[in-house]
């Protein structure tokens, strides 16, 4: 498709061009016209008609936009601003440079502007910041007929016409009608008889964490957002909310991996920016890590009467840290899904040091048989590696499930309890057990 | 909550209690009855008005789900069964006993009988398991006042009917009208003219990913799902879409820590099976980690003779773990959400060197001046300890972050390549690396 439209493009074919792009979904062009070279953009962008212009702009990158907005006269950035829904503009605005923002808030309609100027008050990632003003609202004593005359009159310009909003003179909300509950009542029904009082709704400042949850519990196609005196301000659709959902889930796989979450996708950072996620992490796990150094300087004796011990460090400390890994990132998930609560701490713990004796017995087996009849190390040796791998096994497995529980009930992320962090722990307690029961077993 | 569901119940204030459950909604009520007592739940089910008691069920757990069914009489589990769609029945039946899901099928329409037995016959995961048979199909040439007609003729059993699907007279998909469409046109208007023939679809036999990334890339609320002649046989909606997101995200986070995926949650699994999930890649990375045996082994002279060297083992292999870690996190999540192509790879290598390299040096410099400063070790060890930091890291990142773009090349799930699998590698080749160094560095 990519290579079509840059030969159209090349060739100067600009009717062949518009038409193929009539018939493409705007997502797809927005992709395509991604990755043109920079400065055929604002040519190509002109080629599309009015309509599909402004909804391949929408779906743009912000970097894309930014280049279109420059390239634009002021009566085409106004037309596009024209078709943009609020949450929208505010996504982009929230992208752009001041002056970029300066001139789009300067050819935004003033009432619109003042919506912006609104939105963009309330903190990141809180349901206010995610929200669009453009929802359908009705008034209780409406008949089902005036309710159809105002969605067929304001309904153009709205996010969602399938969920309207009753409300009261306050602009308290009062219930919820949907479409299909217009379609299926007699026209002259009134509105309050119909609609659902039982709201699940979302406060402004809740964080957006909560708005998909409950898109998920419910399986709502649009989540209300109110303030304080529970008046209406706008609204949340289901296509926001799965950009949540998975932005959350981007930055619990970071977290587990000891990296600073970020909204920004990979290739658009800067080396310096991800350096500046990922150090801070790596700083503070190489320090730790000095507790290692201290038990193997302090059974440096140990060592040195029995060589043979150390080749097995890194075999025990690894082996341990993936199945603390495992523990930690079956228990963050489960939290992060509601799968496991804080009551369930106990049955956790306990199912957890079943999994990890069944585990650590498997592996100390296998690797006794495998130390006795491929290397060449004596009974004592494999004994010992054996027996501190069931042992440390266990206590990996219970640290990796304990400090994620433990991490969400005293208000932090769970997800930063998982490997990396986890492993830092288990290293140091596999090397204790291991020159401990060494030691004993070795007599040395 | 639950507290005053079950105190109610306790004192038999029935009136009471249904009073209270008419008001709350049907996914908050579920969850109640699944922590109450098994022996509970079928009295307080019966408490609920009808219709909402369908919805309930909907909601329910497959155990508190099959508890139910055992309990109801062959009336009261036809009056269930007959307020399904046929997705959520078939969900149900595919994880209840081989004789519970006989009566149900007992006690089904036959016409709906023969949807659920086409729909269990597609693979598993596939878009054709997820679909429902129960959407609004209009024709070509009906007007927009027909399509309303049929809309509330047959709209109360349908799971959507915001959009509309546009059929010939061999079930082939023409178009796609959304309600919306519908509201703003001309009672008048002929079908055809206003419907969208730009349809996005999946076919049946395509994978459950694919299924969510369209509703992601394309913001739909619906996607049909047709057979290979083009004939629409289903639709998959959003709310099933979003549980299919989750359980890919799920997926990947449990691939990422070396687990083999599960439908089931964590509280849902018996030990064994939770073992059978962990055992094989713990064996297979305990055994793996054979190598850095064979390398330390290897170089048994030189730790002889400089016997500190051993200590700072599981620092540097650690915390090139930690380095690679990051990046193959990085790189699979960029590769699932897209961010990442094949063509980056490059890119990516050479943006991930450059990052290594900063992180690298930044290690190594705080390293040697923690080891100078604080720990009695000599310049040389201290040098050699460094220097091996610098290179290890950069060979992480790079192993980090090639292994899931290539991995994904040849038709394998990148996440696979992430954390215990790159560590297992990045173990071996910082061994190697800090004996090679040491020994050149200190001449043993």
């Amino acid at each position: 498709m990519y290579e079509q439209v840059l030969a159209l493009l090349e060739e100067k074919k600009y009717p062949e061009l518009k038409a193929m792009l009539s018939e493409m979904n705007e997502a797809d062009i927005a992709a395509i016209f991604e990755d043109l070279p920079p400065e055929k953009l604002p040519l190509v962008y002109r080629i599309l008609p009015k309509e599909l212009a402004a909804e391949v702009f929408v779906n743009m990158e912000s970097d894309a936009q930014e280049l279109l907005i420059l390239a634009f006269s002021d009566n085409e950035l106004r037309e596009v601003l024209d078709e943009l829904y609020v949450d929208d503009a505010v996504d982009m605005i929230e992208e752009m440079p001041a002056t970029v923002v300066k001139r789009i808030l300067q050819h935004t309609d003033p009432e619109v502007r003042k919506s912006i100027n609104e939105i963009l008050q309330y903190p990141e990632d809180s349901a206010g910041s995610l929200m669009t003003i453009e929802y359908v609202d009705l008034k209780k004593y409406m008949t089902v007929d005036d309710a159809f005359t105002r969605i067929r009159r304001t309904g153009v310009d709205k996010e969602t016409i399938y969920i309207c909003y009753v409300t009261d003179e306050n602009r308290k909300l009062l219930g919820i009608v949907t479409v299909k509950d217009l379609l299926l009542s007699e026209k002259s029904k009134k509105i309050f008889e119909i609609m659902d009082t039982n709201i699940i709704s979302v406060n402004t400042l809740e964080d957006k964490e909560v708005v998909a949850d409950k898109f998920q519990k419910y399986d709502l196609l649009a989540l209300p957002v109110v303030d304080q005196e529970n008046r209406l301000v706008g609204i949340i659709t289901i296509d926001d909310a799965m950009d949540v959902l998975q932005d959350e889930n981007t930055e619990d796989i970071e977290k587990m991996a000891a990296i600073t979450p970020t909204d920004k996708p990979y290739l658009k950072m800067s080396v310096f920016e991800t350096y500046k996620k990922r150090i801070p992490w790596l700083l503070l796990l190489m320090v730790s890590a000095t507790f290692t150094e201290k038990i193997i300087g302090h059974f440096e004796g140990a060592l040195t009467a029995c060589v043979a011990l150390t080749a097995f460090i890194p075999m025990l400390t690894g082996t341990c840290g993936n199945c603390g890994a495992q523990s930690s990132a079956t228990i963050i998930r489960g939290l992060s899904l509601g799968d496991i609560e804080f009551r369930d701490t106990f049955k956790v713990i306990f199912k957890e040091f079943r999994i990890a004796l069944v585990c650590g017995i498997t592996l100390g087996i296998v690797n006794f048989a495998k130390l006795m009849l491929f290397d060449d190390v004596g009974a004592y040796v494999a004994l010992a590696v054996s027996f501190t791998m069931v042992m440390a096994v266990v206590f990996a497995k219970i640290v990796g499930s304990v400090l994620p529980v433990f991490a969400k009930k005293i208000g932090f992320d769970p997800a930063v309890m998982s490997s990396p962090f986890i492993s830092t722990i288990v290293d140091a307690v596999t090397l204790l057990i291991y020159f401990k029961v060494a030691t004993l077993i070795l007599h040395l």
